[in-house]
């Protein structure tokens, strides 16, 4: 029975994250209910990664099986054509038989987009969070530099995170200042837009929101490079920083090969 | 009597456009509403681009008359807490006495953006044209240069347009491919976004959205670049390309100084 692959994107804020819950619409059910309409039999899908309430996706990876062959253009257009909006098919392929979108997944890149301006901005809005103080980026790419390696990131999740073991190997966390291509009418301390990424072999439950909370807290300059450092010897999630909000962060990417170093 | 001068921002989505109408909520009315609050008495605006429906703002400019005096930070959060999230202050000021965002502009810049890709994305949907073709965008750079300067842009304008003179000055018209970090599950030929940036002195009704909706004709091969050189002298709108849509457009800054070569 073929295993298809979907590549796909979506807007988080119109859903209750990747997975199917008992409150609100969430972008499995409306892909799982494209699927099925289009295969006309019911579809189960698996995606990568989980993504929570309101997060984004540019290269979320889904996998299925159906005995049914459809060629790529006909799963693509067909898919979408059942899709809201706010979900699109990038790409389809059918893949190797024991392809598991989850399990094969040897990486995964997220995107953290913040508007670091003393104004809101409308066209930002949806996809940043809004910090108005001016953060120190420097400061925050050198606690971002420690964190990278195989760490045990037990203060970097969530108090309902229920996996045994945390440790993770993060292959890089990049505080970036993205080239702004107009002047603004007010005053800021460099580039208004900062991003931060983070590609790791896997997450526990919020870490990279608390990845992002804690390097916040540190540009803002209401905790040190020092204490960062403390955080993975300590484990202690207090002391790290809050839960950067969901509309900010964007899965990039997942990527599939051999699962190095995990 | 002061006047002041704000930059504000807004989705073009949520609108019917800049000014007033029967239909629908209006930019115009919601920040009179807002500044009418925040002053306590009745505020016109006058803006310096007039933007259609669905047309977005990154640094449209207004300037209302009021004999109180409110400091530019009072001005610009107490101003942003009275708007829907939708429109947002960025900067404010006491402009000079006879001070007009529409008649003191001395140019505008306006950027469409366009999606090409053989599939189209949630998280562009909003602010880009779709174009499933690839376009070609040698052909759409060349044509684009012979836009530039002083020109009759009869050929170019809404059939409702009723100005009286038809020659414009063009100061730039660039076809812009800017980087994308991420590679892309599916094929393209070059980046899937292209930016069309236009600075005049002054526009006629759709002009930036015929230009490119020529320019696109253009880049798919549907008009050749002398076809678009003979526009300019026949002056027949029906031979120019369609009216490219509304939300790949945003007004990104308004230019004050010496009105030069108008």
């Amino acid at each position: 029975m073929p295993v298809y692959r979907l590549t796909i994107a979506y807007r988080g804020g119109e859903f209750c994250g990747w997975q199917s819950q008992h409150n609100g619409t969430s972008v499995q059910s409306v892909l799982e209910d494209a699927l099925g309409r289009l295969f006309g039999q019911p579809i189960r899908c698996r995606a990568a990664g989980r993504t929570d309430a309101g997060v984004h996706a540019m290269g979320q990876v889904v996998s299925f099986f159906c005995e049914r062959i459809l060629p790529e253009r006909a799963l693509i257009h067909g898919t979408n054509h059942f899709l809201p909006s706010a979900v699109g098919v990038l790409a389809a392929t059918v893949a190797a038989d024991d392809f598991d979108a989850r399990f094969s997944a040897s990486g995964k890149l997220y995107r953290y987009q913040i508007w670091n301006a003393p104004v809101r901005s409308p066209l930002h809005q949806d996809t940043h969070w809004h910090i108005m103080q001016p953060l120190q980026h420097e400061a925050m790419q050198k606690a971002a530099a420690l964190l990278v390696g195989r760490h045990d990131f037990r203060a970097f999740r969530a108090a309902d995170c229920e996996r045994k073991t945390t440790t993770r190997l993060v292959r890089r966390l990049d505080v970036l200042v993205p080239a702004q291509p107009d002047a603004l009418p007010f005053a800021t301390t460099g580039s208004p837009v900062i991003h931060i990424e983070v590609s790791a072999t896997a997450f526990l439950k919020n870490m990279v929101r608390i990845l992002v909370g804690t390097l916040a807290q540190v540009g803002r300059g209401r905790m040190s490079v020092e204490h960062v450092a403390m955080l993975l010897q300590s484990g202690d999630r207090t002391q790290a920083g809050p839960t950067a909000p969901a509309h900010g962060l964007t899965l990039v990417s997942v990527e599939y090969g051999p699962r190095t170093g995990v």
